[in-house]
């Protein structure tokens, strides 16, 4: 584990395609308003380039709102940028080499979507595991389904946060939450609604 | 510039996709055996995990000939294996933030299509240019066309090691080595081939 404490009761995940014509930045900024804890940076399909200056960029605007950015898989990146850390899955950096080349003041998220996977990235060392597919989702087609049984499950057994993600939105949030989960992560249920601002608010709301 | 000094003269950049079934390890093997002086691992579509873990295999030959192996694009791998270094396009990092994580002891290769960016990677400390590409390739198709007079004109403005690439083979080496530079860079001309190590040894007696 890192020495750095977040607060991930509402962790936004971003992907750009979910925003149609409306800028990333912008609507970052708007979710924060509303409400997020944590901004997680997703990008699979630009260059390193364009990664890079994308990330500077919306840097500036979590610094500005004291808002902890992590970088999804790219750990070049999450170094260049100084970001608060690193989201690895289950295809990405392996834990133990992400921590060697971070070192301790970073955070590091590990997704798990079983038991094995959640004691094993806690032994390692990650802060906090994002669980799921706790619904299925068109985000991450390729996401293992958890039930909210195995969430809570998982939960009982690790010390680190855990932060649910996959599916979630307005409607299905209490369910999740009387797992026991310290956090939600959500994409489109704040991403690709028309009042960006609004949508964060209202699950803020139900957190509370 | 790094304190490296490196040998550019047969440089192998891998594509797997030419390799058909052969295997991407023993392939490096027979090229090096060859007269390949230096290896650039280029992998586009893998995922980090596949990446960084082919990257320690090509590591464990490249080590045993003592020859440098550079890491296309993704700085993180090159840390990750503590590559000899990095090579960067024009689309990936920027070569000023790629020296500041990477410290002085690793080599920076940098792209260029243009005077202009090969005078600016010099000034920027990079310890070598790609220049190309000098004929059409099927490797690399956003690559610019440099002629072999412009090639000339880089290496003759430029103090740093020069290494040609695009589209070099049997057939036209010695028109690349008529222009002074310092190395030729090479794919299919060695890949692509059903004996690799006879290639290889081809190149390397044109070169000499």
């Amino acid at each position: 584990m890192s020495e750095v404490k977040a607060d991930y009761s509402l962790y936004l995940v971003t992907d750009r395609k979910m925003l149609r014509a409306r800028d990333l930045g912008q609507s970052i900024e708007l979710a924060i308003q509303g409400g997020v804890t944590l901004v997680q940076l997703r990008e699979k399909s630009v260059s390193t380039r364009e990664f890079l200056e994308l990330a500077i960029r919306i840097k500036e605007i979590t610094d500005h709102y004291h808002i902890p950015l992590i970088i999804n898989d790219r750990l070049d990146i999450a170094l260049a940028i100084d970001a608060a850390g690193l989201h690895v899955g289950q295809d990405d950096f392996p834990m133990l080499k992400a921590r060697e080349l971070l070192g301790p003041r970073k955070i590091i998220g590990v997704s798990a979507s079983t038991l094995a996977e959640a004691l094993l990235a806690q032994q390692q060392g990650a802060d906090y595991l994002g669980v799921g597919a706790v619904f299925s989702t068109s985000t991450k087609t390729d996401a293992s389904e958890v039930s909210l049984k195995q969430l809570e499950v998982i939960k009982q057994s690790v010390t680190i946060p855990v932060v649910a993600i996959g599916g979630i939105n307005d409607k299905n949030l209490k369910q999740v939450l009387a797992t026991g989960i310290d956090g939600v992560s959500v994409v489109s249920a704040i991403l690709a609604k028309a009042d960006i601002l609004e949508a964060a608010k209202q699950l803020r709301e139900i957190i509370r």
